[in-house]
């Protein structure tokens, strides 16, 4: 077995080849001055089997071509068996057709990775399971709770409410709740499809004193998180902890989230960013073996 | 017929329309916070023949991959028949393995247009003509020397003397001398595949006094223009104009050629930029009727 660590997934990938002893062959890649990427192999792939690491984000698109382009490469140059692991997929939000006309992006990707030449297909916290329905290929979704709840638990947190900041969340805060012992709540959050902007509102949830955690699949701009953590310090929540698989975190999103009364932000390292304090490579290892 | 143009040929698009009489429906399309694009058709497709207009420049990537969403949202709204035209052809130059291990770019992409549903592929000045074998569906390259001709017969040039900066724009050159009953040469260039710098070196052309037009496929960073135009005007020439079908331009390289000595840069509106005065619009109008 082979890791290609991708161009945005290079520690990733680096991290998940050394717990399955597995050598890697790395990338070379550069861009060219008006933008196209250039890809090549460092070394032959041929009749091997191969585990590709590319996230898909930031610069989704960017990422998204260099992935179909190094799975077609690599299917070409022989490889045996490619299983694309996608730590975060790009564009899981548009599983459905919202109005009229809309393109189900996620769907198309898809059929495009399949397309491309990829065997299996493995991704983390997708935004709903069931559009890995749109795969003909073995494909799974790995749980990235499970790699947070530990890390929740080393942090002695006090009395601790675990919330989903929208019922969109609800499942991925129920098993964090159920790991650390805690009570569970949500909010509800409506989002206007267009002009997109955001409501939260909640019952009111019995966190005088304690250290409430948010649980989030993603945290793009922060502003639903925001809105919840505000919520919770006004019912007296000691700390509050905003705790996600893929933090995007746009420009601003952090800071929105601190003024919002949030002490503390994790996520994981499907995504790079100054967050990224939990690796999801233990996970993704023990599904290679 | 419907014409849908995409977000990258708005203007092209529309321009083609009124040609060919065919009504358009638009595209609503926006970015979200994270980069990730919208895409909604704002009219029924449903058993129409549609022609679809999305160039690939700038961010080659973002364009693709909106490309390949449109195409599979009109087959998936009930679309006949969906013919992509896409005026230029990204990742064009990468059309064969240079070096062991190399994505072969573009033969990709064309087997991903094909697996997202189009029917037909249309082009202007693909960088080689070969490469559209990789299309199993109706494929064709228009000729942008068509328009260019025109266009440069229009100004009055004195004596031209029509060259190409390298072997490889050789017959687009060959065919603008034609039309304008002009002499024709060739300057030879090489490029370090490793460190991409370029050499460009010509047997001397008579050109003193005359008016020399460099004629490319595509201007990127216009160095081999510049070169080429520097050793133009060492050997006389009165004036130089460089004349392309794409118009790339990076940041610079405007600057770069007119410090080498061109006096004027034209380009056809494959891709927007400032000397895209030059309309393939009836060129592409010609061949959908």
């Amino acid at each position: 077995m082979i890791v290609v660590p991708g161009p945005s997934s290079v520690d990733l990938g680096k991290r998940i080849a050394k717990l399955i002893s597995a050598r890697t062959v790395d990338l070379d890649y550069k861009n060219f001055p008006d933008g196209e990427s250039y890809l090549r192999l460092s070394g032959s792939v041929e009749g091997e089997d191969i585990v590709l690491v590319q996230t898909t984000y930031p610069q989704q698109d960017k990422r998204l071509v260099e992935l179909l382009l190094i799975i077609d490469a690599l299917k070409d140059l022989g490889a045996r068996r490619v299983r694309a692991v996608v730590p975060y997929m790009a564009y899981a939000r548009q599983d459905t057709r919202f109005r009229e006309g809309e393109a189900v992006s996620i769907r198309t990707l898809f059929r495009l990775i399949e397309a491309a030449g990829a065997d299996e297909f493995y991704t983390v916290d997708v935004h709903k399971e069931a559009t890995l329905q749109a795969l003909g290929i073995k494909a799974r979704n790995l749980l990235g709770t499970e790699v947070i709840s530990e890390h929740l638990m080393a942090l002695g947190l006090k009395d601790p409410y675990v919330l989903s900041p929208d019922k969109g969340a609800i499942m991925i805060a129920k098993r964090v709740a159920e790991r650390l012992g805690a009570e569970c709540g949500n909010f509800e959050k409506t989002r206007d499809r267009i002009t997109g902007a955001i409501t939260v509102k909640g019952e009111a949830a019995d966190v005088r004193g304690r250290d409430a955690v948010l649980v989030d699949d993603m945290i793009s701009t922060g502003g639903t998180i925001a809105n919840a953590a505000r919520i919770l310090k006004e019912w007296g929540a000691r700390r509050v902890l905003a705790a996600c698989t893929h933090p995007l975190l746009v420009p601003g999103a952090f800071e929105r989230m601190r003024e919002a009364g949030v002490d503390e932000v994790l996520g994981t390292d499907t995504v790079s960013s100054p967050v990224s304090r939990i690796s999801v490579a233990p996970l993704i290892a023990k599904e290679l073996r």
